[in-house]
């Protein structure tokens, strides 16, 4: 796969490369999504990603000093060095300015989100039915005819690549 | 200790309550904002931390999803629920940005800035000098003249009350 120049696509009125990766529970998005983190950085694009929880992540280790703040009753702990930060906050947040927060990035993937309005990937384990919403490519984890085989990274990024490269 | 109504000092343009806990290393920061947090939690302030690591700390937990979004070269990563949100970003940032985040907060306590123009509590422990650089108060792990005690939070909560609330 050579990427040519990505020409962002307006959404919200934030220039934004946004492609989400879903599917239910256990059907393989994650390592997908660091699959494509891999082929997308080889090829010098900058990934973001943003994950949707429905339940409530612990976010921070435990026994770091962040997590120690966390667990006294902090309701926002960040930390920060030369070269990054990290933010925890016990409020709400909409996903558009986590967005916002990423604008250098030249691909922005979600994890989940699977009835939103975004442009997706979605992955359909072997007797499943897609959602099928705003679906770029549907991707499964056996051979099916309209799918993608969920290891066919350089194709599922093609497809992904061409829609953002518009 | 028994809070009024607390006014903020403008810094920089924001409304903010910053007091910074400083120290050599090891000398209890950590576990004296512990403390701190829970004592004005208890009194019902919204309490937010900013720590600055001169090393580069790892976020996030091994095994986590974002962490294996991390691992596999996403720059910027977020995780949100309905209630919180993470963000880890690796690229710099300026610590008003982050105390702009936590815009709600009563008291934005950070941890180290010892050379900073912020007001601050100094731990200096036995036998060390102090930086003394815009002390409320220096605080030391032994009885000492001039300094007041590690474990007496709450004279210590009391300084950073006042020194807020005016």
């Amino acid at each position: 796969m050579k990427f040519g120049v990505i020409v962002s696509c307006v959404l919200g009125g934030f220039m934004a490369k946004i492609v989400a990766i879903s599917g239910f529970k256990n059907s393989g998005k994650t390592t997908l999504i660091e699959k494509l983190i891999m082929e997308f950085t080889r090829e010098g694009l900058k990934v973001a990603t943003v994950k949707h929880d429905g339940h409530d992540f612990v976010g921070d280790c435990e026994g770091t000093d962040t997590d120690r703040h966390r667990k006294a009753g902090a309701i926002g702990i960040a930390i920060f060095s030369d070269n990054q930060y990290m933010i925890i906050n016990q409020v709400p947040i909409d996903e558009r300015e986590l967005f916002r927060t990423f604008d250098y990035a030249d691909l922005i993937l979600l994890e989940g989100f699977k009835y939103s309005d975004y442009p997706k990937i979605e992955i359909v384990k072997a007797g499943e039915e897609p959602v099928g919403k705003h679906v770029l490519a549907l991707v499964s984890d056996v051979e099916r005819a309209g799918y993608i085989h969920r290891d066919d990274v350089e194709r599922i990024a093609d497809v992904i690549y061409r829609s953002i490269d518009k």
